[in-house]
């Protein structure tokens, strides 16, 4: 098996079947404006965890097209409204949708895009305790999602949170949907008990290991190639795990420098340069790195329990696609 | 049977019953903001419609509360994100979430109670069919709302709209909900086809003459209680039925004056009292008042189907109380 081969095969196979969620009607601008980030691309990870999941446990991925809807175009909705939140104004390489269509129709969109993730949901052919299950998992998400927005908003105020106030938040924020995204196939591919648990475990491990890299790549980078991006991170002071580490273990005057520099908008390249060498001298890019790496040996672990399959290689294969990519 | 001690015996039932989806949590921030508007008071006509009419097709309107707390949730989250984007400062005598709050937190707040709303759902004990039933119209019912309040904000840009257009934009942001109040009470207690068709009517009607009656109270006020707020409402341009109704019917001098008043921000007292004359002149405060008594009739009309009972004897009472109340 082919990751990216069948990566692509799933996502062409998702963005056929989600297009009826995403019709243009009357207001146009309203579903213009909640077309514009779904159809500006994306990796489609989380359908494409959902679909293999479902297969994993023998199931046929068809029956995980709703369910796997349903969650993008709820991630979508909430990407929508982070954008205004965070005044945002590119994502995808494309204007955000508040700044493309202005703030009450992005507000709108994301409404519209969250309700109609319930429509998707609607469309699942499970029987009665299934659907109440995954929609009660659906709606848990939702809510994890909105407190860990908010734990985020509220981190970038605070001068120093703790690793542990960290990762809790982005198991909310990140970790949530793609627990979901395994947990949610599982049950749809009718796994049992076990299967379903040992894939819950998995999409959160994968969503851990997912959002910490990043953070870990945005650093990792050579002097060189350091660009404005990681410059303006650390002007604005914002709150990665590397950061987070680095901001409570430094000392004397490391720290010093850091509440100097970490979010000071007007920090020159040298005082960008001076954080950057102390992140590795604390530490705190290499605490990163294995933090990754931990989380996806957890993913690695938590499946083995799964029979021998496509799917199970697909989604070892997705593990160490999740620490290579170059974003 | 007294509205007014039926109202406030079912309004304190709903209160003490949908406080669970409201319980203060983690970060706390997110759920004070989600709690202020549902706290704030209100009326919970939705709520008390729910559930008497289930009462009307001989259901226990106990069976109705989970469903009747998702349309009330469900009614506070529009008016949260609504009030961001018409940048309203007060809601029930209260500063708006957003001002109370700061705009993320309120958009968050919105997102949280929309979520919230479908774990009511999930609480109503129905069989499968009704709750599929149920979700499929609660959430087409969300996208009206969207739709109607995105056609509202376009409606303030635009000169002119035709009677019949604020009737379709007033169907879908304020009918959607009053209609889903009475056909999903009905669906809960069990009504058959004509019983549901005939409460989902009236809920409807009544929606829109509970809608067009305000705009008739707030002009319908003599000369010396006209207070601040009309002054405002015709400076602004605010696209009433009386306003819409006007403004497509008015020629000549009147045409003139209102083009040049309707809308102008620096509009003297004297010429809001001029207005105020034309919308009189041309017709349009009679126009809102028949119409208003129109859609009462249409109520009236439609639930002479059901059999007699406290509950529809109630139904009949809340007709005249939406077009007698003083707001």
């Amino acid at each position: 098996m082919d990751l990216q081969n069948e990566l692509v095969k799933r996502t062409t196979m998702f963005n056929t079947y989600w297009q009826q969620y995403l019709q243009l009607k009357k207001p146009a601008m309203l579903y213009e404006a909640s077309q514009h980030l779904p159809f500006a691309g994306g990796k489609r990870i989380r359908p494409f965890l959902t679909m293999v999941s479902c297969e994993s446990v023998s199931g046929d991925s068809q029956k995980a097209l709703p369910f796997a809807a349903a969650l993008e175009l709820m991630h979508n909705f909430t990407l929508v409204h982070d954008d205004i939140m965070d005044h945002s104004q590119l994502r995808r390489n494309l204007p955000t949708v508040h700044v493309k269509f202005g703030e009450p129709a992005a507000i709108l969109a994301g409404d519209l895009l969250f309700a109609k993730s319930f429509e998707a949901i609607l469309h699942t052919s499970v029987d009665f305790q299934t659907f109440i299950q995954l929609q009660k998992d659906f709606t848990n998400c939702v809510i994890d999602i909105c407190e860990g927005q908010q734990l985020d908003i509220e981190f970038e105020q605070r001068k120093t949170i703790t690793v542990q106030e960290y990762l809790d938040m982005i198991s909310k924020k990140t970790g949530a949907l793609f627990e979901l995204s395994g947990k949610g196939g599982g049950l749809i591919g009718g796994g049992n008990p076990q299967e379903i648990s040992a894939l819950k475990t998995y999409g959160m491990a994968l969503g851990l290991a997912f959002q910490i890299w990043d953070d870990y790549l945005d650093m990792s980078s050579t002097a060189t190639t350091l660009g404005k991006d990681i410059g303006n991170d650390i002007r604005n002071g914002k709150k990665t795990l590397i950061a987070v580490h680095c901001l409570f273990h430094a000392t004397g005057k490391q720290k010093k420098l850091l509440d100097d520099i970490f979010g000071n908008r007007r920090a020159s390249e040298q005082d960008v340069m001076t954080v950057y060498d102390i992140f590795r001298e604390v530490g705190s890019v290499e605490y990163a790195q294995q933090r990754a790496l931990h989380y996806t040996k957890q993913a690695k672990d938590a499946i083995t329990i799964l029979k021998q399959s496509d799917a199970k290689e697909l989604l070892y294969q997705l593990i160490d696609y999740t620490i290579q990519r170059e974003k």
